[in-house]
């Protein structure tokens, strides 16, 4: 990134939902925590240092128990719960705890409204929380519905971001999951076409989470052609690992034109790295 | 107390307020953690082993910090908060967080309705917590407003307990917020009748609290006869300590049995101790 470059991010808020009464935003957490150098890097979710004494009593008092909440991860859901019952929209919450953390970027999540991801299963439809974290993405997944998409608006000030961007960059993350939410808000498909998506995948499996799981569910090869044609005409670009070399003409035969790069992150230096060769791209 | 009897604790309910959106009752989770085993008896209030992760990460997000609260504390309001939001009553809650923590004794709170004590101060009228944590209580006080208890009835059980409590209690609380507040129920006042009080004062001072600062404030001398006066007409007996065995004749003669006892109590023994004295008085 260019010295003095702003950062926005546009936050996926499918897997938001509501629990013990708590209105609790996941991936928006986990975007503040990292950008505020506050995450678990270790654990991967959640702050660093965390306490787990709330968990424990709640637990002793007979409460829910699958979906763990750290005591200090507890502030951001109090309070976000507290202010959105006041009225405050998300974006609004979202921003004041990035100025509150001294948040160097932007955090803005895809809509104010209700989004919801459902999980298609073959045991029925679940919930997005119950099917990854209660279930543990066992069951087997047959699609995604998401719910409340066609009435929500993005959130104010993506689009515009998105349009004055000098680089659109769709993350390593989960297509169906992390980033399909987004794009089924109107607006988002259209202002992303230039973006350059890093693949998710390596030699076909996932770093992290259940991606290939689910493409294999979907019917789908877990390859970087099937990430390439699920992006086809979205994306200028697919950052595909070094390992994965042999699949750049398949890439390309999807319209999509493909970099070949060590995308493995595991550090402050390869992220940097990878940031390069993507802003490159 | 008999081996076996039953014990049926009536909680204030006056001092329960709303704070970051969580229905917060520190008397019933005072007597739910002192008769679960898990208070902090050091520092007098809350539970023990207590961690503060929330608070800290509370603070850093700009939320409001002047009512502590513990990390585990924190289960207790968010189930309470949840549970109340779905229009349980709080007698029910109450309840059911008792028998998770395999608690002998009932605690029922004074009243399912909204109660809530406002302090009528010098500087106006503040809400209970706000002038008892928020200002320490340093505004001089004028008198008390139990809002809501026109209309609030006892909760399910209460009236039914005292009316076959083979003693009934009313422990070296506060007069003015802590008893006053149930007693302005309507069926309180009529149902306590045959109580013992033990003072809350010894040698003119509170063991604990604001009491004797209250009673100045409220132009009354911080005696075992002014306590004696407050109850006159509802209790039989007032235990007072022996230091002010003295003060005897001027309760007998608002017409209040006087019977002096050690009433400090350190620990659990010298709670049992006078347990077995108000029991017998």
């Amino acid at each position: 990134m260019r010295a003095g470059a702003e950062l926005t991010v546009i936050a996926n808020t499918g897997d938001d939902f509501e629990h013990l009464g708590l209105s609790i935003s996941p991936d928006i957490d986990s975007l503040v925590y990292a950008l505020a150098g506050l995450a678990d890097r270790e654990r991967g979710w959640g702050r660093a240092n965390e306490t787990w004494s709330f968990m424990s009593a709640l637990g002793a008092l007979g409460g829910e128990t699958w979906f763990n909440l750290g005591d200090g991860d507890l502030a951001m859901h109090v309070l976000r719960s507290e202010h959105l019952a006041a009225g405050a929209p998300l974006s609004a919450v979202t921003a004041a705890m990035a100025r509150q953390l001294g948040l160097g970027a932007r955090v803005i999540p895809a809509t104010d409204q209700r989004l919801r991801t459902l999980v298609e299963t073959e045991t029925g439809r679940l919930a997005f929380q119950h099917y990854f974290v209660r279930e543990r993405t066992a069951p087997r997944i047959a699609g995604f519905t998401f719910e409340g998409a066609e009435a929500a608006l993005p959130a104010p000030g993506a689009l515009e971001a998105l349009g004055d961007a000098e680089r659109i960059v769709i993350c390593p993350s989960n297509p169906y999951i992390s980033i399909d939410p987004i794009l089924a808000v109107a607006g988002y498909r259209e202002a992303v076409q230039s973006a350059v998506c890093v693949s998710p995948l390596i030699g076909g499996r996932a770093v992290k989470g259940p991606t290939a799981k689910m493409m294999s569910e979907l019917g789908l090869e877990p390859s970087s052609q099937a990430v390439a044609r699920h992006y086809r005409g979205l994306i200028r670009a697919l950052v595909i690992d070094e390992a994965d070399a042999h699949e750049a003409p398949s890439v390309e035969a999807e319209g999509v034109r493909a970099v070949v790069a060590p995308t493995l992150m595991t550090g402050p230096k390869d992220a940097e790295r990878l940031a390069h060769i993507v802003l490159e791209a």
